[in-house]
């Protein structure tokens, strides 16, 4: 999933402008909370109440990330009792989905909720806070993020379009996608017309196949019409509502292109600056529950959908075979080396990332990966 | 690393009562913050401020745990602008810690922060929202709890006691343990004297092992006399700082009995019912932030800590046979049968949580794993 991948429609003016409202111990609250032997005084204190508006890359309701958008924006209203309130425009209802940036660069929106390798036009180093080929699974991404130095990088990074942001989903790994011929060898990927937008298409060119974008209402019929052999997209979940199994054979596992995409939220700096401490420390726990909240979802979601692909759908499952998989590891080295060497903050980022990815693999192999290899393993 | 870890010491008595403080718009706040043309007025409201203690299963400042226990109650602190302040006792200070969940749930104290698995006396159920072996990964364990019926289970359990808690961290995998022989086959855990408390020792004892309890403190001592000849405790991080690699020879991998020890912070129900909207909004995702937080943590340092230790220490690792391995998971299964027989919720935990977790292996097996297997292969 990757640009263009979302409807984009007119732009919608006239939100509403931050106010100041009054608030206090009004008749409708329990007077438990007001002063022992006091009435309830209305208007007796002014709240700096604040409404924001959050815009976002996603559809309305796009299963996964669009809920999650808006279940942020809840969250923090519910937390904070109102004193902010965020409005959600899904994509094209404020701006585009791709000038969210932009627009809350400089202001036009409080925040966006989006994947930041959308950015990769303004740094390839954005890229690596949301996925890169043969990178981080969504638990090596948060050790990285939260104790290995990622988040401070992406601060700087960010600080520079006047950003501040906090990563809040992920979909934990991809799978490799719907391709209509079994691949074999390396020499299968020779010519493949295959949706495969980012950097994950580009590894794909290097491998001699002709990969695309397009966008994800454009997906079904391109498949269908013959006009690409293949498509990646998300997972189970989100693929089973697409409806590609309808028109192709076989579902290929595991994904290399994104092992764990992150999604972000992500706050003009001014505006996020001007909030309390204690609006700040709720933004940043509640945009980090919805990180462990939506990538449990998406494992739960995927494992329901990925029997219902194969009990109801007779989808056949693939497994790319280890040459080929050999194969793209080496092209997605490639292909991150040469592209980090755009600016010096993008050569920063990914040496970080790639230290902090050799170590986490050096302790996942002896605990994650072994136990659930050995447990696969010994239950046949 | 279960029951009798912990120091336990004199109970401190004398801790502050919930009380009613006055705030407003005080001279020290930013005057944007209050009504434009007034002066603040101080005191003009009366919010309910709460004060609630804290008690814990860990010593103080014990790294990981003992930690996020106090990070629990600074954020809380924090998102609520101090409207909540939480005293955090360490384990002995108000209460001994295998005495927490009795005090919170008669009202002794406000909230505990520990492993639910401590007090499977009470119900062998409470052993499934901290860890089983051969149970859940971290990731598998948030997907039940928070989106395949976990939570309304542990609700309901934690309601007979007058409770409600809410998962607030996680240790990631554990290890196998530290050995002073090699462990070639099943016949070479017979008889031997390790130190694995709980569920996991259970196993180790319908194998043929002598497995014991013994308190956190006490371990290196045994090792090093020879009272026992092997220990599991936590991971790199955690193992390093006990010192074991200057007593024992091998260090085993993957651990089989917690394959992602959750912790959980949970409140007297009465205390919690009495809390705002916002405030429990806070609270949960203070918590579930947490989750997020230490189980990136436990990764991020376990990395750093098995470096040091097979560089400067020179510890041997070793895997686990694999028939060694498959006789602990036929040992595990039966041993999980055997005790959620215990009563009838119990045994609807373990329906739950086996059919969960079979669904999250036949996902994992074709994302996460699948993913770090090729990865690591191909890395050679």
């Amino acid at each position: 999933m990757k640009r263009r991948d979302f409807l984009t429609g007119a732009a919608v003016t006239g939100a509403a402008a931050a106010t100041l409202a009054v608030a206090g111990c009004d008749s409708g609250q329990n007077t438990a909370d007001c002063a022992p032997g006091t009435e309830p005084a209305s208007p007796a204190i002014v709240t700096n109440k604040r409404k924001l508006k959050m815009v976002t890359t996603w559809q309305k309701n796009f299963p996964g990330l669009g809920t999650s958008a808006e279940r942020v924006a809840k969250r923090i209203e519910d937390a904070t009792d109102g004193q902010i309130s965020i409005k959600v425009y899904a994509a094209g209802e404020l701006v585009p989905a791709f000038e969210c940036f932009d627009a809350v660069s400089n202001g036009t929106a409080d925040c966006y909720n989006g994947a930041e390798y959308y950015w990769q036009g303004k740094s390839v180093g954005f890229s690596f806070f949301t996925a890169v080929p043969f990178g981080m699974t969504a638990n090596e991404l948060t050790a990285w993020i939260y104790h290995g130095g990622g988040q401070e990088l992406w601060d700087e990074l960010s600080a520079r379009f006047n950003l501040k942001g906090f990563l809040s989903a992920n979909t934990g790994v991809q799978m490799g996608g719907w391709f209509n011929k079994q691949i074999t060898s390396l020499e299968d990927l020779k010519g493949l017309k295959i949706r495969m937008p980012g950097l994950g298409g580009e590894v794909m060119r290097r491998l001699g196949a002709a990969a695309v974008s397009l966008p994800g209402p454009d997906i079904y019929q391109a498949l269908q019409t013959g006009a690409i052999n293949a498509t990646e997209w998300v997972g189970p979940w989100n693929d089973l509502a697409q409806g590609f199994y309808k028109v192709t054979k076989y579902y290929y596992w595991p994904g290399f292109h994104e092992p764990g995409a992150a999604l972000a939220t992500v706050f003009n700096k001014d505006v996020y600056e001007s909030l309390t401490k204690g609006q700040k420390q709720i933004i940043q726990t509640v945009c980090h529950t919805e990180h462990d909240y939506t990538l449990a979802e998406f494992n739960q979601k995927n494992a329901g959908a990925l029997d219902t692909l194969i009990k109801d759908h007779g989808v056949v499952l693939e497994k790319f075979p280890a040459d080929v998989f050999a194969g793209m590891r080496e092209a997605s080295a490639a292909v991150l080396a040469d592209v980090s060497q755009e600016s010096e903050i993008a050569g920063r980022i990914y040496s970080s990332f790639k230290e902090n990815l050799e170590n986490s693999i050096r302790w996942t192999r002896i605990s994650e990966e072994a136990y659930v290899n050995m447990r696969t393993a010994n239950a046949g």
